[in-house]
């Protein structure tokens, strides 16, 4: 290999496709960062056998060639290069000489040829969305997710789509979350469970809110290009393999409390800290008539602020965990919340006054200790 | 107790308090604040045992009283309450009851009698600075203290004032930093060692820069009042304690190289990166005519650097720790650098080109393994 390129748009290429690779592995080569120079482009690929992200940038090849660099080295050299033309020569033992003004970096690197292979997407179905819906639904349901290992499907989002809709589901069996977004175009309805992290790093390569991408599928992959981006991941399965959410959500509930979103969340991050210093990270509601007690107590102390509602239905004594209701609350960018209960045991639904069938988050109670 | 405030004072009040609470210690009233109330004002006041900040708020207070709350809880709650007038009610089991708007928080508190009183320092010498000069000198030097307990007084900067100077030197055996400023005023010549936390907590409060501060010491202890807030600290000698510096610094040298500082930090940030992958956070230096090879070697690679110098004596080859080097130079504003040496075992000066008489840094070499 023997290339040149400008160092600012390597090093854009590089931040971007690190993000793909694997920093706890047995597996060293998928710490690095596949380089292949070809034609005018060098290719950037990484992989950490899940998801792939992969760039190509505009370069004089000389000489055609690929190697796999260490990726956080690399990426740390590079990011200080970025505005210096570089030169990439590669030497026959796996040795990457990095030129810049006058002075050289040398590199060892890893043979190309024992870097996993990126599947490649191409009789896939697809459906078109707004970037920005995309990302909103996304990030407003990521956060549900499971982060054990117990039920690995529910370590992803269920991305189901219609014809007019695409829904995202995530839960882990304490709380769940659901958002919907209309879709623009598609081949066919579709299901598929995406892994947190793959959307985590789609999520954050959506920036143009106002653009429309295409969401491919096939089988158990998924692909969107976005910014000259390719990504590409595994995923965890169908509808078929998730838990079946929406017999969760019963039809009435027996209280129906509308709150100030922001003097609710306000009250409850006080809560927390007192909730968090030696207590169990509890909250505890109190609804009488129009007034709703939030109370956290622990070893340190006792917090008690009320809060005025409107409410539909029966006065109510339930008690949560108080980051996984902040977490949703965190999530409604609506003024007003609906909080709807069925008694003390069973759980709480969340959903935002405004563009209420958008959104709808799911939390339990837990069992009250004071 | 029973006093009104408003929030945001006693919010500010608290996070400039907090820092001198002790986050490591088998005396948990140290991790509290005091809270005075007493006439027109509640004083707030925490200590480590060797630093104290002490500041005083207005407050409508209807019963004096003091108590010891504790300092992180007080202070994340405070925090959130910045909008409120908050009142506070002391009860007689050391319960404190925090009032805002229609809501409430309850603390356990430690009583004050158990609260160790601070230094009151009343015939104390003095000298006045300009705020930014003594922010200055402390921020340059305070990087060379000593991080391990083997020699105390080096965990301190030695502050030594003649009738028109005040200097700063730290230093851990490795390296040595000499800043210089001159004073506006004294009262008679001085020289303490203050410990670093000290001097670090000064420094973020002296935030006018053109406002002359004066330094109290008495015995063993100095002073600073700046924007109503008190700092008081014990020592940890004075000059007869410290290491004689100045007779390191030797009258002639065999080299005398000057370089672009900029050029010579970047060469050094990129050859670091190599030299802490798998490397001995070493580098070299081989100077040979006006030419300045940087090099830095580890398992992962090579890097070779060349400047372009002015040299006036001999060739040279020398190493040593990069992060070292790197701290001095981010610690010079001119853009050009002067380094000194006299030959590969004895220490490197690196002053700046211009103000070469404020700064002086000096770095040991290491022994060269490639």
């Amino acid at each position: 290999m023997k290339a040149y390129c400008e160092g600012m748009e390597l090093s854009n290429a590089v931040m971007t496709v690190i993000k793909a690779t694997s920093t706890k592995t047995t597996n060293p080569i998928l710490e690095g960062i596949k380089l292949k120079a070809e034609d005018e482009y060098i290719t950037l690929t990484a992989t950490d056998g899940e998801l792939a992200i992969e760039k190509k940038i505009v370069a004089d090849v000389k000489l055609a060639g690929e190697i796999v660099v260490p990726g956080k080295l690399f990426s740390e050299f590079v990011r200080k290069l970025s505005t210096e033309q570089i030169q990439l020569i590669l030497d026959e033992k796996n040795q990457l000489r990095i030129k810049y003004t006058d002075s050289e970096l040398f590199i060892q690197c890893q043979s190309a040829s024992e870097f996993p292979s990126i599947k490649q997407i191409e009789n896939a179905q697809f459906f078109e969305i707004k970037q920005a819906d995309l990302k909103d639904i996304i990030d407003r349901t990521i956060f549900s997710v499971a982060t054990d290992d117990t039920r690995p499907v529910l370590k992803g989002c269920l991305l189901e789509q219609d014809k007019n809709t695409l829904t995202s589901v995530a839960l882990d069996g304490f709380r769940l979350a659901i958002a919907k977004k209309s879709i623009k175009e598609c081949s066919a309805e579709s299901s598929i469970i995406v892994p947190a992290r793959s959307l985590s790093e789609m999520s954050k390569l959506l920036n143009e809110p106002d653009e429309t991408i295409r969401v491919l599928i096939e089988r158990n992959y998924m692909m969107i290009v976005v910014g000259g981006t390719k990504i590409v991941t595994r995923c965890l399965g169908t509808k078929e393999d998730f838990i079946n959410y929406k017999q969760i959500i019963p039809a009435n509930f027996a209280s129906t409390v509308t709150v100030a979103k922001s003097q609710l969340l306000n009250a409850l991050e006080r809560a927390s800290i007192l909730s968090h210093v030696g207590g169990d990270n509890s909250v505890k509601y109190v609804i009488t008539g129009n007034v709703m007690q939030v109370v956290a107590k622990s070893e340190a102390g006792m917090v008690t602020e009320n809060i005025t509602i409107s409410n539909a239905g029966e006065d109510l004594n339930i008690a949560f965990n108080i980051s996984f209701f902040m977490d949703c609350l965190r999530n409604i960018a609506s003024d007003y919340v609906m909080l709807k209960f069925n008694g003390q045991v069973n759980p709480c639904f969340i959903v935002p006054n405004e563009n209420s069938e958008e959104y709808t988050y799911l939390v339990s109670p837990i069992r009250q200790v004071y």
